[in-house]
């Protein structure tokens, strides 16, 4: 991937983003830009911008379709880290470990609301339904991040280990819907018509699981230099996830052992957890996950081929970028 | 006020309401829903409706706004409810107590996204730009309450008393300003020009300062039978509201002391309580309040006085019945 072009790109969001999120009281405002400013790649803005390009349209006529999708996933970020109770993300503290958790409730739900002023005020005066069209597009998306927050929920307090089509559904409403979104707003934003927003939903939709699937994998199998977590962190965590339910499903009953004596359990040492994971890896499931990722990388690339140009070439090195973090 | 005619509006907004809040997870529906079922006056959804009615719209063109605005009336109910930390409302237990606090949050943001897509989804292909402009005037009210929330949160932990002025401001942007977007979405529903608008946000914002200027009143010299509050109730939990602050300003050293052995103490006994409430009532601290909540009553009434029909006659009720409910 061209990190040179993503970095480019990220410059321009984020001062427009940081134009967006500025008012009084401060508090409030540094809370909400708090993680923006604290790092994320900005995927989601950079493919709605390359998916507006890919269509002929600027970067500039998706700006604020980019800044409003990274603004929803922030607050997605808040509000899960205060449901999740976690104290660390990008490094430094959570907001709600931070600025408390009245504010941190209050600054996610202001990214929530600067979102939709950002993508309908500027299309007040224009003639078309784009400003409205992106409006319904980012709101269908935050309804279905909130129900695949609430089926995540409802699996890790359930005791049964999910199917991988009750996980999937999961995944594609949590974290593949603000991807799908992405994509469909840059379409919009351009200006296009439902075969091309189609189009491009089916790229993010795919890519969204590509990612959920091989970010999951990581969580398990992952380099804890890269990935900066404790090794085996979502096999500790009782993290219900691809790999632990393929595991779970295709061990004997000696391996189960293995495994779900690590699982969910923050006092196991550390040398269980890494059996737990040399057991999960012999299994196979690596190979069998990557091809799923790999499935749906595929599916992501057929669904633009008809298109030429940079735009395009760019959203293929990110659907190699978002598949090759495994390798 | 006709209640009987507030009774069959609300019978068809909750009609509406509850279609926009079926879905799956049952449980987040459930959560969203739950105050919704369990009471509320529907003020809002009410001035919506008049307001469209008052200029020659239809109870139909303004069902959209008028639910959208109470799903994000009561998004802000169960978000403050957690910061809060208020375990009972409409002698319910709050939402977060009921389904737990992720569930909480998460129905909170659910009904903020539905409420987003029930203003653009009708609207989607239809010429004209009501669905964004109703949108747009969403989504800033939206911000204004966040950013009133946190005012009202960093008053209650200064150690200072706020002036009037900053009083007001915080209470123009955390509870008024929803009413000035129910006013507004009813104008803009009926498809009226900017004269209009602004007539009717500003009855909505003198309604909704009156409004909360009252509230404040009743919490804390109200009749317990009626505020279902025990008596005193804003003064033993410490709230800076205006009548504290007016009280306070006013009071002779004595007076004060009386005043603020109360205010905030939990565990001063309901004597205790008695008397600082009579001590603030001595100081006329209540005609006051209520020529002021009378001054935005007839700025409220002067902004619509141009219009004629039932509807006006209605929003003249409404204005009468949250002035006079401290009587």
């Amino acid at each position: 991937m061209n990190l040179e072009k993503l970095a480019e790109t990220v410059s321009k969001i984020d001062s427009f983003l940081s134009s967006r999120l500025s008012g009084e009281p401060k508090d409030l405002y540094q809370a909400a830009s708090y993680l923006i400013d604290h790092g994320g790649k900005r995927l989601r803005p950079y493919m709605v911008i390359k998916s507006c390009q890919i269509l002929g349209g600027t970067m500039k006529q998706s700006i604020p379709a980019a800044a409003a999708v990274e603004m929803v996933h922030n607050f997605t970020l808040v509000h899960d880290d205060i449901m999740d109770n976690d104290e660390v993300r990008h490094g430094v503290p959570t907001v709600h470990v931070r600025f408390g958790m009245p504010i941190g409730i209050l600054a996610g739900d202001l990214l929530f609301s600067r979102a939709f002023e950002t993508i309908s005020k500027p299309y007040l005066h224009k003639s078309g339904n784009v400003g409205l069209n992106l409006v319904a597009t980012l709101a269908k998306a935050c309804t279905d991040v909130c129900e695949g927050q609430a089926l995540d929920i409802s699996m890790a307090k359930s005791s049964k280990i999910p199917s991988e089509d009750q996980y999937i559904k999961m995944i594609e409403k949590k974290t593949s819907s603000l991807f799908v979104a992405s994509c469909a707003m840059g379409a919009i934003s351009a200006n296009k018509d439902f075969a091309d927003v189609t189009r491009l939903s089916t790229f993010g939709r795919n890519l969204g699981i590509a990612f959920q699937i091989i970010d999951d994998l990581i969580g398990v199998t992952g380099n804890p230099k890269i990935t900066k977590k404790p090794v085996g962190n979502d096999i500790r965590e009782g993290k219900k996830s691809l790999p632990i339910l393929m595991a779970i499903k295709k061990a004997s009953s000696q391996e189960k052992k293995i495994i779900l004596n690590a699982f969910g359990n923050s006092s196991v040492s550390k040398s269980e957890v890494e059996r737990a994971i040399s057991t999960i890896s012999s299994l196979g499931i690596e190979d069998t996950i990557k091809q799923k990722a790999m499935y749906h990388s595929n599916a992501a690339m057929k669904s633009i081929l008809i298109y030429d140009g940079s735009a395009k070439n760019e959203l293929l090195s990110l659907l190699d970028f978002v598949v090759e973090r495994s390798l």
